[in-house]
């Protein structure tokens, strides 16, 4: 499968959004068992979730279940609920540590899903200081931030230029790329502001990460193609590495291309973007 | 006592500016030992600090100290002079590591001053890579940000954006409230240019930094009001609050409001602003 | 010898190219061995270097090479082939930790070259989370920041704001200061946009790099510039420098000047700067 760029979330309560998402354009669900669903709803909403779990068709996307924390008291009852629902994965939510992945590897190999996918989501002042040992933990597909929590727990201010966020997001994906991992971005919050949403994906790209979260099915196109590449930067991509080709067959690792100077580093972006 | 937002230098060898402290609308003063006195007036200075701390009413205000640091030989003066006068607490400068918080701890413990407050300000390279060690440092209140030293410490060059110093503040706020500290930023030098001040008091609050260095009286309620929310903002948070705990009592954990999606997070900024 | 501000690239395997740096105003040439040559050129151009080192004058340039990587398996044969061609010293490409450095150093130990210069060159995301463990090994002369290969680890775009490497810029600056090291900038890829050149190597200056790469000839004026202050900073900082000496032999470390505050951190900009 292609990197995932659209994580749509659904309230795991709402039968009916989870049916909307499942035939959206996402290339991710993520049925919500946390903040999305009050306390006294999670039991429903861990029903709703396995049902549909087992009667939806989801195409091929990657059908995730956002938990709730390690702290939280609730997540053994989470597990329980869900465990051989036939889910690809689990996004575990205000990880601070690597010891919390830990504890949840280990309670899905007791419940029998030892290769179940696992993002981490950080959205806490500990959580981004943390990153780097965080995306060392081996079995991890992926760091996602969350913005929203994050702005609380540094008690600043969301803006729309997002400067405040700017260091924590480069941090993330700075260490998730260290270990390999996909670099989820944090939601757009105002959903009908769609030219906003589309400045912020492509931004997101630039910046490294992989894909974005979303909270309505209309900004799931936006992400999708604000994370791909134009024809224009194809084109150029691919002309690019055919030079590259060319000069290297003659012991040449650097050359002059439309006066940009083009060497190994460069041809490895393009040949990312292809 | 709320969060204190201004904290105002006054020279300590200068009983004048210090009364004039003592009268400002300031949060806390910042009565200086350490790179506003030069050295042959530290002596002097430490008894007109010691003698305004018994003789003036400062109010509310917090009433500290700015010490020589740990490398500096004048400390255990400073400290010598001081203990028992009556002073809130201490700023610590030029600090590159938590051992010399340990080592100011265990100086006034033997001064018979083991409730002192301490803010630890960070003015150097070394000092912000070991701002998450200093601030885990259980008995501190606060970090502290010198960009003017800070800026000299990288060799780089004070510009009016400020991109120079992003990237040290963000670190210094997050280190600071992944503990629960406070987080002061830095002075803004030119102190004719309010309305510079005022912009970059209200930035400093989106990033996450609770108050901010004043170097004149003309500063203290510009300071003071940036970092307070305005009567629309507080209209609005009060709304989303009530509005999160109506849809709560339902089982909904988040919802539409404005346009904007709203969830625990979202209201947690809110009840912080409140 | 002054901090050297330019760093001007030529491939290994071309004399003529070799000799045009040689005899330009750049304040060191960078000889490359590594991704400027292609695999089947490598041998030439050991031999090309080893002989220029012999024959050409650089003048009171720096004369370095960028050897290929720790991990290439031909790092052995780099040394074999230049041990005593009388180079300054040596770029390490690709670094991801000190071992990496330490590895180097004991193998020009062993090549008879215990004191030769070594920079270690960070452009990936984990060399960048490393920045101060690297920076820490205490026979580095400077970290430098390949911003193209950062771009390509983060799976991140280059874009002409250079947002998207704004965090690393800062954090490897940070890591070299902290241990007072130089700090390379980038190269700038356009080479015939020497407005923008300028430009960048103004910022990176303010954002505390000590230097720059230059990948043409035509870059170097510009660098070198770009890295000096200008008449009208150098005569207020003597302004400034000379009216705090005149301040501090009267016990004032603060005063103020043109309605700005200075005291002993804004003095150190400026005698940084003279």
């Amino acid at each position: 499968m292609n990197t995932p760029r659209s994580f749509l979330f659904s309230p795991g309560n709402s039968r009916r959004k989870i049916e909307k998402g499942a035939v959206s354009a996402a290339h991710a669900l993520v049925l919500d068992l946390e903040d999305g669903v009050a306390l006294s709803a999670k039991p429903e909403a861990r029903a709703v979730i396995r049902q549909a779990a087992q009667e939806l068709d989801f195409g091929d996307k990657l059908c995730l279940v956002r938990l709730n924390g390690v702290k939280s008291a609730l997540l053994n009852d989470d597990l329980a609920a869900l465990a051989g629902a036939g889910l690809d994965g689990y996004i575990l939510p205000k990880v601070e540590s690597a010891a919390e992945i830990q504890q949840l590897h280990q309670l899905l190999n007791e419940a029998g899903e030892p290769d179940a996918i696992i993002y981490a989501l950080l959205e806490s002042a500990l959580g981004v200081i943390h990153a780097p040992e965080i995306a060392a933990f081996p079995t991890l597909r992926g760091l996602m931030f969350g913005g929203e929590d994050f702005v609380a727990s540094i008690k600043g201010k969301a803006t729309a230029e997002r400067s405040e966020i700017l260091y924590a997001r480069s941090a993330l994906v700075t260490a998730a790329r260290a270990y390999q991992l996909e670099a989820i971005d944090t939601i757009y919050i105002d959903y009908d502001d769609l030219e906003g949403l589309s400045r912020e994906a492509k931004f997101a790209r630039t910046l490294g990460f992989s894909g974005k979260f979303c909270i309505h099915p209309q900004q799931v196109e936006l992400v999708n193609s604000g994370f791909q590449p134009s024809a224009a930067e194809i084109a150029t991509a691919q002309a690019i590495v055919s030079a590259y080709e060319e000069h290297f067959k003659h012991g040449i690792g650097v050359f002059s291309f439309e006066g940009r100077m083009i060497d190994e580093a460069v041809v490895q972006q393009m040949r990312q973007l292809l």
